[in-house]
């Protein structure tokens, strides 16, 4: 069987047979192979047992015409290795019980080395690797610094991030000491996965859209830049930069070092294409919530992405944030299909 | 005492003496006199009590430099008046105990007199127009048929917005001949609140920047559109559109009708004014979160706001979102003062 190789020509800006399409949690609670595994092990057994995360990264891809794998794990684990206490409490989502509210809060975490205080990501990246045999590309992945000291400040999800803001503006010299310390841990934890076998990277910085311009360009991007640095300073492997509502930071995004920037739904593919500039890729960008919608509609909107970036290269499919809980597994279908069957460069079967 | 109309002169692009600024939420938890009261009443007493709700709006004025009034009302009174179970539950929010789920619970809605309905909020409009005198604009406002309709649907707030979301892309017929009630109502309901003497009104689409530019203008704007229509049929009033995350819906809100719109602080107000057209006013857009930051701070951003924008008319200057519960009262004093200190076209006293 040949190897799929579209997804990383699509990064590289090559031309491809069909639009590669990869979907964010495309492992997870939606799948019912996945809720069975959950009712015997905790989210965080399955993240640190290597063959659990493993087992879990194949299931989307024995289900669904994938153009990449992407390791199960979670971003929070790396601020857990530097000492922050995590729960995963149901309903309610990840909680740290000590999260960071003063200086002294940051002198207490711990220098750690990724590729051993998280080897369960790594052992299970190499397990992923060896099986996969060169079949599809894996992406290894982290939280961004920004994105980790939210959630280190908050301690558990916010709608306003007040606390983290707050301590932003409050004591920026604080803040800039514990994004650089997390830029150097996310930058070694990356470049630790390239060495156990992934070939792409993503560095999610989920939350950064509730920043103004100003703002990210002053507290954030001088970390998210470190960190992209130290990812690739050995293995220049593709990174792809990922945030939501990120309309008016992409000029900034795109000078991070990422080589793929991918978008929310709530900014038209080829506006923000433009706003990148056209020598970085793109990823996205289907709102999550349309793949509740009928078949048709699906096929429809997935088009409609398509058509408005038919004929250049560079563009790798995928939604504009995870995939929900309760999503019909049949939609997931349709959507892949769809992609690879719009874009398909030879003639269908 | 000359009456102040800083407010409607620069709603209606007319030169000011200093810009004008009020705050959203300038009522709330953040003021020692509003918990006092709220210890004494429910949130729903206050706002169904016109003395209450007058004393409310109130509050801020005796406060602070402001250069307008809002009544203090909630956005989810209408829908409570047309059938939905309102309750506030402490810590959680709003919720509504009957949500719209299916086709058949549009049937069940009410038609309603929202002059009557909702007249506990027209009479305190009443009562506090009589109390201002003319010395101070009276803002009234509504939620806007779509966040209106995502709460009717949700039941309650939501993070990702699923279940509104699905109802519109499975029954779209259904989600129009929704929102089309909801923006009849809405239309009626801000016609009411001038006649009863407010002189400007603001819709709040809060959520409304979940959506993609497309859906957008497919499932939302002709209702807005209608509701901003019918509430100015008889009063020609300045209207405000206030929505958060809409930096690339903003072509599209600026043929909604309303002459003021209001942007968040994802996006450089200049590049929110230049996307809107300079025919519109526009209101923003510091980061809540700020207030938080030391005085120093909060003046630096401000300036930065109001140097942007200088020696244009037609700025509101208001916070991007609403204030934030323990935001320090003397912060909103300061930034008060520097909106007005840093603008003034007369010499200081």
């Amino acid at each position: 069987m040949t190897p799929n190789d579209r997804f990383l020509k699509a990064c590289r800006h090559e031309p491809v047979d069909a639009t590669p399409v990869w979907l964010m949690r495309q492992a997870g609670r939606y799948m019912s192979e996945y809720r069975r595994l959950r009712e015997k092990h905790s989210i965080l057994e399955c993240i640190k047992t290597p063959e659990l995360a493993a087992e879990i990264t194949f299931q989307p891809l024995k289900a669904f015409d994938l153009d990449a794998a992407i390791i199960f794990a979670d971003i929070l684990t790396l601020p857990e290795a530097m000492g922050l206490q995590l729960e995963f409490i149901g309903g309610e989502g990840p909680v740290f019980h000590n999260p960071i509210r003063h200086t002294d809060d940051i002198d207490r975490l711990h220098d750690i080395d990724p590729a051993e205080a998280l080897g369960f990501t790594i052992d299970a990246i190499k397990l992923v690797t060896r099986e996969l045999n060169g079949r599809l590309p894996l992406i290894g992945f982290s939280g961004a610094p920004f994105t980790l000291a939210c959630y280190a400040i908050e301690g558990s999800g916010s709608r306003h991030f007040a606390l983290a803001k707050s301590f932003m503006y409050q004591q920026p010299d604080a803040w800039h000491r514990l994004l650089d310390r997390l830029a150097t841990t996310i930058g070694h934890y990356l470049a630790a996965q390239t060495a156990a076998g992934a070939v792409a990277l993503q560095l999610f910085d989920s939350w950064v859209g509730i920043l103004s311009p100003q703002d990210y360009a002053e507290y954030v991007l001088p970390h998210t830049q470190k960190a992209l640095a130290l990812a690739t300073a050995k293995h220049k492997v593709p990174c792809i930069h990922f945030g939501t509502e990120t309309a008016t930071l992409l000029p900034a995004i795109a000078t991070s070092g990422a080589n793929v920037i991918g978008v929310d739904w709530r900014i038209l593919l080829q506006e923000a294409w433009s706003l990148i500039g056209p020598d970085k890729a793109i990823q996205g960008n289907l709102d999550p919530t349309v793949l509740f919608a009928p078949p048709e509609h699906i096929r429809q909107a997935a088009r409609e992405i398509l058509d408005a970036v038919k004929g250049q290269t560079g563009h790798i499919f995928n939604l504009g944030h995870g995939v929900l809980p309760r999503t019909p597994t049949e939609h997931v279908a349709v959507l892949i299909d769809e992609v690879h069957r719009h874009t398909a460069t030879a003639p269908s079967p």
